[in-house]
């Protein structure tokens, strides 16, 4: 459920609203339910939600929730989260990874949370993947940004320019490579992925006129894998995407940030799906925060969560019929 | 005309060929009669061109081409520049260059050219447009990538990331909102241009967690004009585009190549076109190179000449419309 006081609930209430989706990908929350029904009257949605516990039948009305806490009214406000809402966020985390490693869930579509509010709490992670690699004790895993038009994966994350273009190195590329490849066979189905790995500088450095990671450090990465995979690079980064765009790729490797997610969040902007590559578990995310400034008010849209649902079925299934799924 | 053996006269075969464009925008060829006949009968294209000289009306039939050069078939070879070939393609630009400013064209149009030819003719410049600035004797001017759905700038362009990150002041930022700004009200007629300036780092940096570039470097440039226009940013890089795509900005200033050709060319692979901004000439180009590999072929599009084309004329009507063309 994400936060409680986020646009968590009110997206997943307009989710199981909006569609049979519960028959095409049946899901549940784990969450609140008193936070749920709360949302609901507030924003005047005519939706009931029902208790689930782990080993009960889906509900073939209603939105089947697994109450992992009963916060009351007098705690929660939109966008002021606090103690108890912070704990009650890890502990949807924690019990969500628990069935799943059980085997009661097939994987995780998680909606968004704060890092503020899990501080507040005293769950010291950088963030909520950092934390799902925790519990499923991974450490070689990397987020996917997934859509119907395109997929790109980030060698360097969340850390300026500058040190993005420091932090590349021949194995962090590799290891990314390695990442994507295996995440477009197994969990998306794709027998014999075709990977391009974008360069770093323009023209991807137009031999070297303008930059030498391309030579130095690009190339020696993709080069081990020139035997076993179909992999294209350094490409001149602003072709790459379009040429994915057209077909020509299964996934992007990028050097930085920005790199991915402009042509990303270009195409899709409100359907893409951030997907979590290398856990044990399926976890598949919305692609935005938890929006305080506009928690409450309806306004938030669920195409993301819709996707993420939709797309951790299908990875869920891909691995069941790989025999993989743990 | 741009290289005579580039895709220059095949892309100019077909955008005569293909559309009544010389009715709506009417234009001559500044080049060579001999070699667009030539690719015309080796491509089978049944077109035929007329000679043309200044101050004679424009035919009602055929290309009309302003001979500047009398190349033989034997010194042609697609793909192949060599220092007669050179000549002629700068003879080309000095011509078209005089007729612009002697008044008799309304501006350029350019097909694309080599460095390397240039160079065979003993023309030392970096480029196209530094060409043309040092023939107008502009040294403040710099390139837009313009489409029907989004124009872009770009403060750095041909350095490797890490001197683009260098490369970033004050100043250099300051010049291009200008430029940028001048050109949206004169050149595109917008009274009132949003202008958006996009952040260096991800997330604009979030707070100087990922880098300081935004608030020592870019917020400062800002700042200088948030009286006197319609100006926002520093804005996160991966949302920019989205939102001036939606119609929220006219123009948006990048910081380095790939930041703003990455989403321009998903944009607009095909139609795309360069105008330099800040030349007292106009001056569109298009946006791709001479493709020596498909030279001769057939198989060019036609498509960004046309948008080039086009866009001149629009740019000519609106400066004359103030007075101000040259």
């Amino acid at each position: 459920m994400g936060c409680p006081v986020g646009i968590g609930p009110e997206i997943i209430l307009r989710y199981f609203a909006g569609s049979s989706s519960n028959t095409s990908y049946p899901a549940v929350v784990i969450g609140d339910q008193g936070v749920l029904e709360w949302t609901a009257d507030h924003l005047g949605l005519d939706i009931s939600c029902v208790s689930w516990q782990p080993g009960d039948p889906l509900p073939t009305h209603g939105i089947p929730v697994y109450s992992v806490s009963r916060l009351t009214p007098d705690s929660l406000q939109w966008g002021s989260p606090n103690r108890q809402t912070g704990t009650a966020m890890a502990r949807y985390i924690e019990v969500a990874v628990e069935l799943t490693q059980q085997g009661v869930l097939d994987g995780i579509a998680t909606c968004p949370i704060s890092k503020t509010a899990l501080r507040m709490a005293d769950y010291h992670y950088p963030g909520h993947t950092e934390m799902l690699a925790d519990l499923t004790g991974e450490s070689d895993f990397t987020m996917m940004m997934a859509g119907a038009t395109l997929r790109v994966t980030l060698v360097t994350i969340h850390c300026s320019l500058q040190e993005s273009i420091r932090r590349l190195s021949i194995e962090s590329i590799r290891r990314n490579i390695q990442l994507i490849h295996s995440a477009l066979r197994h969990d998306f189905g794709i027998a014999l992925p075709r990977i391009a790995v974008a360069g770093l500088n323009p023209h991807a450095g137009e031999e070297c006129l303008f930059g030498t990671e391309e030579r130095d450090i690009i190339a020696p990465a993709i080069q081990q894998f020139q035997q076993s995979m179909d992999i294209t690079g350094p490409v001149p980064p602003d072709t790459v995407f379009h040429k994915a765009a057209q077909g020509a790729y299964d996934g992007v490797v990028c050097m930085y940030h920005d790199q991915g997610l402009i042509p990303f969040k270009l195409l899709h902007f409100n359907d893409g799906v951030n997907v979590t590559i290398g856990l044990p578990i399926v976890r598949t995310s919305v692609d935005h925060g938890t929006a305080y400034d506009i928690a409450g008010r309806g306004l938030a849209s669920m195409d993301s969560l819709a996707s993420a649902v939709e797309l951790g079925a299908v990875i869920a299934a891909n691995r069941k019929k790989q025999g993989e799924l743990h």
